[in-house]
């Protein structure tokens, strides 16, 4: 987590991967954590927080998930009213979504992305803008990978691939696409990790259907239709 | 929120309707509050904690929305580990969610929602367990409303009329299913306050369609199908 994030983000796949862990008999374990150590972390939806236990460690994680930001979306053109200024963890009103996902540039969080990126036993997840937060990093050049339908046009200019899906699966890269595809995602990746029987009785448990195919540069390209 | 509440029926919900008072330029604001004032609430996922900014006042609101509670299911004649002492706020892993939802009962929120019922100008609601909540309170007797599908029989031993559908609106009572029919929930409460253009604007910034009809009792009653 990183100040601004956006709650939904987080919570949707902490409950679903918390869940599958208690499906499994403990197969799973889930901590919220952030590139600063154990912290209150300040959302950006009405100052909501929540509370970072430990610090981003890439070594010790299978996965390692981003969340987004939440505030504005603004419009085309449309200036901030206020400087942003750097540091200071109170929560500001409606900030904008770029300006928050940039402002992890300026944290741990770029270099500690890196090694897990680096790492070829650590799979890196991403809901929504947390996709922008690692492609703002230099790491998605080339990669496939999907965000909030608002940011696709963004995530494509860092020379990643973007993809148009709720998930899109890359290998050790899995992302998804607005807020509500957390749920999705996390139910992936217990499908992917712990089989199909885990994530089903999870998404029973908490009455979403998984929607949409898992996007992956597999089988033949499709013609145009 | 109670301590053992599900994250997610809180998080869902709170995030729908703060968009919603965005959307529509200020016309709703929402607080997290708790029955004994501000206060750390430790959910029942992980130990995963929100802060409680306020004391619920019914007076003051025009929505109390109940979350249910997040644990273990368990299966028919299983019984807990360990006693269920009164009081303690810290969190024991894996307690049993009627039990959870139970311990409300030894608090001040059965008196709180009584005022919140009795009061014509107060919407009442509750996503998934948290219907139980009023149900065991003794103030859904005669009522329609829906609940988890793992509590509808519960729901009904309580002489409410459950309902299976994902939201059931039942005038100044409106209730979900499931954990994620709390995103329903928030939408089709902004659609009947504020209209379907703002609950239409965050259903597409959430990426989640709300599915099902919201159940009422309206209209001709069904032939069996």
């Amino acid at each position: 987590m990183f100040d601004g994030f956006d709650p939904l983000d987080v919570v949707a796949p902490y409950e679903v991967l918390y869940a599958g862990g208690v499906a499994s008999g403990g197969a799973v374990t889930v901590e919220l954590v952030s590139a600063e150590g154990p912290r209150e972390v300040i959302s950006g939806t009405g100052g909501l927080a929540l509370r970072a236990v430990g610090a981003l460690d890439p070594e010790r994680s299978d996965v390692v998930l981003v969340p987004g930001a939440s505030g504005r979306v603004g419009e085309p053109g449309e200036v901030p009213e206020e400087e942003v200024g750097a540091g200071g963890r109170e929560w500001r009103r409606d900030e904008f979504v770029p300006v928050l996902l940039g402002r992890t540039l300026t944290t741990e969080l770029p270099a500690l992305l890196t090694r897990a990126m680096d790492d070829p036993d650590v799979t890196v997840a991403a809901v929504c803008g947390g996709s922008l937060v690692l492609a703002m990093a230099g790491l998605l050049e080339g990669r496939h990978a999907t965000t909030h339908h608002l940011g696709l046009d963004m995530l494509d200019a860092t020379g990643a691939h973007a993809v148009r899906a709720r998930v899109v699966d890359d290998g050790d890269l899995v992302t998804g696409a607005g807020v509500t595809s957390g749920l999705d995602l996390g139910l992936y990746l217990l499908e992917r990790e712990l089989g199909p029987r885990v994530a089903h009785a999870v998404e029973e448990l908490f009455a979403h259907e998984r929607r949409g195919t898992v996007w992956s540069a597999r089988g033949p390209a499709p013609a145009t239709l």
